[in-house]
C-alpha cells in the first residue's frame, strides 16, 4: 500500500507548459474547464478510505481522527461525454524506459476491462515525467498487452507506438477529450 | 454539515424484505449482484473528505489522524448500464408526508440536471421508511417540480404519482435496474 502517492516528490524544473503541477492537478483543471464550458461532466472520485473513529465535538464540525487508505476497486475518474460513459485512470511514471505494471492495481485493470466490454470509452492517461509528455492509451490495447506478456512493465517503445500524445494548453493543461474525439468511435 | 448521516438511527422493526438494512447497504448488495452477473457496473463513490494530517508510522500503514467531511459536489452513485451512463443519488426519508428538499444538496441537483442534459440516465432513489417503500424518481421530473414550486419539500402525493416503486428481492434488495428498463428509453 502506497497511498497517497505524492506526485510532488518526483518533480523537476519543467517547461512552462507543465508549470510543476501534478497530473492530477492538470486533469482537475481540465475537467473544470470541460464542466464550465458544458463540454463534458468528468470528476475525480474521492480517495477511498476506511473511517475508524469520528469525534463529534460540540459546536464544531465532525472530525475524523482515525482512518486508513483503501485499495481502490475502480478507477479514479469517470463521467459523461457526448452522451457516452467515459472511464479512466491516470498515472505518473518517473522511469525513462518503461511503465511498471505494479503502478496500477489489478482491480483497476479488471474494472477498465469490464466497463470497456459494456461500451465505455475507457483509457489510461500516462504522464512520462522525464519526457514531459502525457499519453492517452486505450484500455483495450493496454489490457491486450498486459494479458499476453511476461514482462513486468510496458516498454517506452510500446507507449510511443500505441499511445496518443495529449496536448497541453494553458487553459486545458491535459486536453484528453481532444484525443478521445480522434481515437474513439462515436 | 451533517455528514455522515446515520441511516441506522431511523430504523424500526421491518418486514423480512427489508431486514433492517439501510438503503445504502441494499443498493450496495444490488450493485454487487449486477456486477457479479455482468448486468451493469455501478459503484458508490467514496465519501468525500478533506485530509489534513497523515501519520506514516514505521512498519505499518499510513494513518489519517485528522480529516473532515466535505459537501459532495456530485451524486453518490454512477456507472454504466446497457452502454449508457447512469447517475443517481439515494436518500432515506423518515417523514410520512413529504421529502424535504434540504435532504439533497443543491450541488447534487445541479449535477443531476447537467448529466441528464448530456444524455445520462439520471434519477433519485427515495426510501420512504415509514411505508417501507423505495421509489425511483426521474431526475428531470424531480427538477421540474423543484424549480417551479415554492414548497420546501416534495409531497407524498407527488412521490406516489411520479415515483416508480422498486421491487425488493432477497438477492437484489433494491432492484432499480428493472425500473430503469421500464421507464427510460434506450
Amino acid at each position: 500500500m502506497r497511498y497517497p502517492t505524492s506526485a510532488k516528490k518526483y518533480e523537476k524544473p519543467k517547461s512552462f507548459s507543465n508549470r510543476g503541477m501534478s497530473l492530477e492537478d492538470d486533469i482537475n483543471t481540465s475537467n473544470q474547464y470541460y464542466l464550465t464550458n458544458d463540454i463534458g461532466i468528468l470528476h475525480k472520485k474521492p480517495t477511498p478510505i476506511t473511517i475508524v473513529k469520528v469525534d463529534y465535538p460540540k459546536r464544531s464540525a465532525a472530525t475524523i481522527t482515525e482512518a486508513y487508505f483503501k485499495v481502490p476497486s475502480t478507477t479514479d475518474y469517470n463521467g459523461i461525454y457526448k452522451g457516452k460513459y467515459l472511464d479512466f485512470e491516470a498515472k505518473e511514471c518517473n522511469s525513462k524506459t518503461a511503465f511498471p505494471f505494479s503502478s496500477i492495481h489489478p482491480h483497476q485493470i479488471k474494472h477498465l476491462k469490464s466497463v470497456s466490454k459494456h461500451g465505455a470509452i475507457a483509457f489510461i492517461i500516462m504522464r512520462m515525467i522525464q519526457y514531459d509528455k502525457d499519453y492517452l492509451i486505450k484500455a483495450d490495447e493496454f489490457i491486450d498487452f498486459y494479458e499476453t506478456t511476461d514482462r513486468k512493465s510496458l516498454p517506452l517503445s510500446w507507449i510511443e507506438e500505441h499511445g496518443h500524445v495529449i496536448e497541453k494548453k494553458y487553459t486545458i493543461p491535459c486536453n484528453y477529450l481532444k484525443v478521445v474525439d480522434e481515437v474513439f468511435d462515436f
